[in-house]
C-alpha cells in the first residue's frame, strides 16, 4: 500500500464508503458488514469501534487518524491510496465513524473518485447525534415539544474562507440543537447562542462514547456547559444536545441501565 | 392476539423499539435483524420494506397502517398490544420505517411502557433525510458549503396546542433543511419559508422511496416545489432537500446509476 499522490485510473476495483454507525457493534448495517467481508482493504478512522474491523479480518486495515486532528495521512493521500487500490482491482472499503454523510467529507472523497473513473458506493450509517435519541433517550424529536432537530458542527476551521456560523439565526432556530465536535468550543457556541436569544437556563446534555460500554452523560444547561467540560475534564468524542426535551429523557435510560453495562449515566445538575 | 386497551404490568417479555431504516434492505442494522429474529410478534408500519420482514419468518406479523393518516390501530391499542405481549413473555418487535426516534413518536409509547413496568429496548435506524445523502449524493452537510443541517416535519396536526413552527426562524437557518412528511403542505411551508426570507431561487429536491429499487428524485427549486409536486402527481413518502448542496449532487447517483436500478433519477428542471 502507498500513500504517494500519483494517479491511475481504473474500473477494476471499487470502493466503498461505509458509515461505522456510533460505535455499537450492532449498530452497523447489513450492507456495511457485506462490504467489510469482501474488502481488500479496509481504511479507517480511529474513531470506529475496532470490534468491527473483525468483519474484515482477511482484509489489509489501515488508520488513517482523526478526521481534524492529529491526522496521520492527508485528505488527498487518502484519495491517492483509494484510487490506486481500486486500480489494481482491489475492493477497499473508507469506514467512518456515524454517518460518511454527516460532516464526514464524502463530498470530497466522492469528487476525487469521479473524477479518477473509480466505481463507488455510499453506505450509510447511524449518526452520532440521532443515536442519542435511542441510546440515551432525549427525544430529539418529539409531537409536542419538537417539531424540528438541528446538526451543527462545532468544529468550523478557521483557516476555511467560509463565514462563520450565524449563531444568532441558530439561537432561534424552532426545536433541537445537537452538536458535533462541539467539546473544545462550547464556550464560544454557547455564549453566541445565549447572545442570540437563546435561554441559559436551556438544558442541555453531553454524551460522550454514545452507544459505546463506556457510555457517559452529563447534565448542565447553556449557560453551564463550557464550564461542566472543564470542570468534568470531558474530551471528545461527544455530541452536545440542547433543549427542552433533554428534560424529557430519564435519568437512566434502557441502554445505560442494562445488565452489563460498563458505566452508569452520572447525572450532574447544574 | 388483541389491542383491547386492558393493562397487563409484567416484567416477563420484552418490546424492541426498532428501526427499519430508509427501505434498502441491506440499510438495517445487525441488532435489528437479531430483534427480528427472535420475535415472537412483529407490529409494523406500512411504510416498512416487506422483504424486511422475512428476518421474522416465525414470527405473527401485524401491519398498523400510517402514522397519520388512515391508521388502523390507534396509539393506544398498540401500546395496550406490546404491554400485553410482553406480559405473555413474548418478544415483541415494534418496526418503524427510518429512525424510530426521528418523527417516529417513541417518546409516547416508551412512555407507555415504562408506566406498564415493561421492558424495552430502542434500536436505531437510519432515517431517510440522511439516506438522502447516501443514495442521491446529495452532500446535506459540506466543509465549505453546509455547516448546518434540519430535519423538520411538515406534518404538524392543527389540532394539536402546540403553536405553528417559526417559519421566520427556520428560513434564517444557516445550512441545508430536510421536510419529512411535507409533500401535501408544500404550498404553506414553501410560501412561509420565502415570505420569512429564503430565496424563491434555492434548490429543492424531491426524493421519493429513498434506497427503494425506484427511488425517484424530482429537483426544482424552492419557489416551484409546490407547482411541481402538484404537476408531477408526487404521492409520500418523500422527503424535500431545500439548500444549495442539492446542486452539487449528480444527476444520477452511484445508487441511481448502478445496474439493475429498476428506475432512473427523473431529473425535472425548473
Amino acid at each position: 500500500m502507498s500513500f504517494s499522490s500519483e494517479r491511475v485510473s481504473s474500473a477494476a476495483g471499487r470502493v466503498f464508503l461505509v458509515g461505522a454507525g456510533p460505535g455499537d457493534p450492532g449498530a452497523i448495517t447489513l450492507r456495511a458488514v457485506d462490504c467489510l467481508r469482501r474488502a481488500d482493504l479496509v481504511l479507517y478512522d480511529y474513531l470506529v469501534n475496532p470490534v468491527l474491523l473483525e468483519h474484515a479480518a482477511a482484509a489489509e486495515r489501515v488508520c488513517l487518524g482523526h478526521h481534524h486532528t492529529g491526522r496521520l495521512v492527508s485528505q488527498d493521500q487518502i484519495n491517492a491510496c483509494m484510487i490506486r487500490s481500486a486500480a489494481q482491482g482491489k475492493m477497499v472499503v473508507r469506514l467512518k465513524a456515524g454517518d460518511p454523510c454527516v460532516f464526514g467529507h464524502v463530498a470530497e472523497e466522492v469528487a476525487a473518485l469521479r473524477a479518477a473513473g473509480v466505481n463507488y458506493e455510499i453506505v450509510p450509517g447511524i449518526t452520532a447525534g440521532l443515536a442519542a435519541g435511542g441510546y440515551v433517550e432525549i427525544p430529539v424529536t418529539h409531537g409536542e415539544r419538537a417539531s424540528a432537530l438541528a446538526l451543527i458542527t462545532g468544529h468550523q476551521r478557521v483557516e476555511k474562507e467560509q463565514p462563520p456560523l450565524d449563531y444568532a439565526a441558530l439561537a432561534g432556530f424552532p426545536g433541537t440543537l445537537v452538536f458535533y465536535m462541539g467539546v473544545s468550543s462550547a464556550a464560544q457556541w454557547s455564549e453566541a447562542l445565549i447572545d442570540g436569544g437563546r435561554s441559559p437556563q436551556t438544558a442541555v446534555a453531553i454524551v460522550r462514547r454514545c452507544s459505546w460500554p463506556d457510555q457517559h452523560t452529563l447534565r448542565c444547561t447553556l449557560g453551564t456547559v463550557a464550564e461542566t467540560i472543564a470542570r468534568e475534564k470531558v474530551r471528545p468524542p461527544a455530541v452536545i444536545v440542547v433543549g427542552d426535551v433533554v428534560g424529557l429523557a430519564p435519568e437512566l435510560s434502557w441502554f445505560a441501565a442494562r445488565p452489563l453495562s460498563g458505566r452508569r449515566v452520572l447525572v450532574t445538575r447544574p
